[in-house]
């Protein structure tokens, strides 16, 4: 598959996307070709030399990160993002991802790739960290405001995702609530909840926030905006456990010794809880493929975002989408 | 002051409660009497003798913790809930603190004691450990869907509350949401930053999910949906890390020493982020005292719930509120 990496986006940019776009050609298991869109000159001069399997698709303008998704989608046609979706629309490349202006790519990959037949609105599904394995929680900052039907079909695609990308049969389905029973939550759970029970999903009822990180549920369904906090809220603990454990060490210096004995854990707990280990959020919904990387996403991060994306291509996952939707419609 | 304590709510009743209010006496620094409400003889066979400052008065209801709490206000006036909540009412009492059905104590609460003037809705503030110092989120469940000017209330109500229970002056209030500009998030939060963007609180815009946990804010604000799935989210933490290091031990015999050598400090952090630690959440904007504990709380968690009861009481927080929602409208 061919994946295309906008090379201008994100904090880090170009060097992590460049960086971590040459890494993934050296570790991919499965066959991969990339193509870095961006300023020509800037990539090469990172570059030593000509690389396998990567091409440059030279593009003279960068929507910057405070930048509005709907003026950068108007203005900048030529941008790193837009050229960079219309090659998956012209059948050039397979899928694409970025660090850059998240309502941006959304936006630009909702215009240019269009919305699948059957979709309300697309979503974003994220991988988090349990005591199991990783599960995804969906959506995570598409639509702030959602209808239950919203939240049917992000139950859908992201059983959809998590079969194909997670490999995992059947996978369980969680509503995001604030009690267990039917009855518990707002109109809109309220409602979602009778949907999902009608449903063709494997759902297994209301969750609650403690069970998020237990792996009690494959697909946590939520609306953006709980699931956009609960994201952001995950991914600082890592740094959290951190700060306290340097504070701590510097108290009691007689702890430090356990520090150094417990590393091989601590680096363990700090890899679980390090997002960039599991890459970016897919934009699900779409006609194709597009991901959004955290805008400091460093070489691993977009180097794993680059395998969920050559996965979720292999696997058209996007057609898989439609023809369930068209199915349970 | 007088509190008064539901014996015969949440799962470790009567025990717990018990034993937390005898506790309470033996360890309060300010002058404190306890109420308990519920079956005489049973609490009475759970105490050695007579306590001084501890009274009982029986009641002859229980409310079960799936009791809806409509029915139960209705049918159940006998209470441990109802006739608690009425003593308080009756001039007998300061304060009352509950481990049982959270909507039935939030319901009596309201029904009985009545809504402060110009609250337009009552909400629940808990205490969220940081790597600085406790600070509140409100609402954690009181209210799912929520106007900005409920939003607004809570910001006026829970800065009163951190700054004469945590003796914070001029606490920072910050508003939960999905970016940091103030035209992020949903209709809700644009609406709500610009009420208190012209408020006399000390506003410091909006903060994200990664925010929470970092003390940016001492006063957290979101609607009652939100505020109760990071409540819970952040309450599992706990577990999660002891059982993240206890399936690690096993796999690593050698890291076990690590484990001992940092015991204070890994029992420090489970204090830390043990919720039992810092007591139950107040139902804010009712006219008196109400607390609501965990249903899972233990006796420490009472006696620390009886504390801040015994504290908001004696600053009378109630009338505070109401003196500067006045001002304000």
């Amino acid at each position: 598959m061919k994946v295309v990496v906008d090379a201008m986006g994100g904090d880090n940019a170009p060097d992590a996307l460049i960086e971590g776009a040459v890494q993934s050609l050296e570790l991919s298991k499965e066959p991969l070709q990339i193509i870095l869109t961006g300023d020509e000159s800037l990539i090469k001069s990172k570059l030593n030399g000509k690389v396998s399997g990567l091409e440059i698709v030279h593009t003279t303008d960068v929507v910057s990160s405070d930048e509005s998704p709907t003026s950068a989608l108007k203005q900048k046609k030529n941008s790193s993002i837009a050229v960079g979706i219309k090659l998956q629309k012209q059948g050039r490349a397979d899928a694409f991802i970025s660090a850059g202006n998240t309502g941006a790519v959304m936006a630009s990959s909702l215009f240019i790739l269009d919305r699948l037949k059957g979709v309300s609105r697309p979503s974003l599904a994220a991988f988090f960290p349990t005591l199991r394995e990783y599960i995804i929680v969906i959506d995570v900052g598409a639509n702030t405001d959602c209808k239950p039907l919203n939240l049917l079909q992000f139950a859908i695609m992201g059983s959809i995702y998590v079969e194909y990308v997670l490999e995992r049969k059947n996978p369980k389905v969680g509503l995001l609530n604030i009690g267990e029973e039917p009855s518990k939550g707002d109109e809109l759970t309220r409602e979602a909840y009778k949907l999902l029970s009608k449903s063709n999903l494997n759902f297994s009822g209301n969750i609650e926030g403690q069970d998020v990180l237990t792996g009690e549920a494959d697909v946590v369904v939520c609306d953006g905006f709980t699931g956009n906090v609960i994201l952001k809220f995950t991914e600082s603990l890592r740094n959290l456990l951190l700060n306290y454990l340097r504070i701590y060490s510097r108290k009691k210096p007689r702890v430090k010794m356990g520090i150094s004995l417990l590393t091989p854990f601590l680096d363990d707990l700090k890899n679980k809880l390090n997002y960039e280990e599991y890459g970016g959020a897919p934009l699900l919904g779409v006609n194709g493929i597009s991901i959004v990387c955290h805008g400091k996403s460093s070489p691993t991060a977009i180097r794993n975002a680059i395998f969920v994306a050559n996965r979720c291509a292999a696997q058209k996952i996007h057609k898989k989408i439609e023809k369930e939707l068209r199915a349970t419609s």
